[in-house]
């Protein structure tokens, strides 16, 4: 089964909440674990054994664990190996951008081995022409990944719209991954998603880039704690909400360490989610 | 002494050229290194070693190591710590870009501990104000950053030359580098600098960017087997020239494993970088 395949049907059957895996030092300080490699890996466990029957995917913040070294990079992939094997998509938020025989390193080390990953993001400043091999390498592995395309970040704005309505800089990355999309997949969704954020309101129309023609999926952070919801994604989104995989961090993982205060977190973000 | 002040100094002494340390799977094969995590290791250190005493800095790829997982990484926290004391500039090239805590998460991993570097370079797709805390932390501690701004793999330009000559991508991340450096620098060198291509040709000219005018120091890749020396770097550069750190890989590496290859290698590298 293809990655936007299986993801879609694990949103058919949990809904369209995939939660981020942020352990913050402010957050291991509240669950009361210490802030090193070993506080980061027990933190992520826990989210991994009390929602693997609730979200439709986790995202793993790979600078949270890379904060403790070599030994939070190793904390991470116990944390990527315990979410794989309870079968949930694991979405490792790495933002990679590099080129050619570069960019092939990244694809070693989340296609395979300790790092093994469903799927990563990557940035395109290098152009996404530099991200098209790795995303071909990820589908050819059932896997895929996440281009940022727009995000939320006011600070974003000065890049990501440049070049005004209908040849702005995520246009051209939402253009180049629709085809790169067709080219890989002839029916159905394709493995290349875009990020887009959930409070971005009006920017993707007035920049005149029609999500709803976009041909695979969409990871939006910002939902919960972040301020969207329903109403923000449908305005975002419009008749693509469906295909949006909708990513939570603080509004769950503040109800934790215990396992029935995440599910609660959870079960609170996910009802804000209901179209 | 500032991280600008400090390899320029290095400059003076042993000319502008960096090595990277690009432990490849074909550049392992053919020193006789297995391909892993112990493999990277053994090249990075062979590298510090014999060019210690030649090149004005080191630039490790962080994807090489990464690759080998989490056991890479700690190869590369060996390979930084072998640099740095040594006395060499180690400029980390991870070209990582998020936001808020995320960057804070990243500047933790880079500014102490087992990864510490002197540098880092970042990625702008968040716009460079995203970056600006980093900068600010990594200059409040002596070390640099070098934020990507024109690269010359081809498929950059779709994203960096957006806008047009006068208001691209690639001018407005390096408008507001230059604002960072001269909020943060009264006089001298700033310490954000510039990743600029150093095969770009004339292309910083057409996009109406002023590469003479900038208050901080210039990373070039591209030199040696990639095509690029003297006559490229000042076509580029101009006037700035000699405030451009010029990045080789494949023409040094290709020459070892001996010291004396090394050597060679680096010295004939360095030769085509005379102006």
């Amino acid at each position: 089964m293809s990655f936007p395949d299986r993801l879609v049907s694990r949103m058919g059957e949990f809904g369209p909440l995939c939660v981020g895996i942020d352990p913050h030092a402010s957050l291991l300080h509240a669950w009361g674990l210490p802030d090193t490699a070993d506080g980061a890996r027990d933190f992520g466990l826990r989210v991994v054994e009390a929602l693997a029957a609730h979200a439709a995917a986790f995202k793993p913040q790979s600078a949270f664990f890379e904060r403790h070294g070599s030994a939070g990079v190793a904390a991470l992939e116990d944390v990527l190996g315990a979410g794989r094997a309870a079968g949930v998509p694991m979405i490792l938020d790495v933002k990679r951008g590099d080129i050619g025989s570069t960019m092939d390193g990244y694809a070693d080390a989340f296609l395979s081995g300790p790092g093994e990953a469903d799927a990563v993001t990557l940035s395109p400043y290098l152009g996404p022409g530099s991200l098209e091999r790795t995303a071909r390498r990820f589908a050819a592995a059932g896997k895929g990944v996440f281009v940022l395309a727009l995000t939320s970040n006011p600070e974003g704005a000065l890049v990501q719209h440049a070049g005004g309505a209908g040849s702005c800089v995520a246009g051209r990355v939402f253009d180049a991954v629709r085809s790169l999309n067709a080219d890989l997949s002839s029916k159905g969704l394709g493995p290349v998603g875009l990020v887009v954020g959930a409070t971005i309101g009006d920017a993707a129309r007035r920049l005149d880039i029609d999500l709803s023609a976009f041909n695979g999926l969409f990871l939006a952070p910002g939902v919960g704690a972040q301020g969207a919801g329903a109403p923000e994604i449908s305005e975002v989104f419009g008749s693509a909400r469906n295909r949006v995989l909708a990513s939570a961090s603080r509004s769950v993982l503040h109800e934790g360490p215990r396992a029935d205060g995440l599910v609660r977190g959870f079960v609170e973000t996910r009802k804000a989610l209901a179209f």
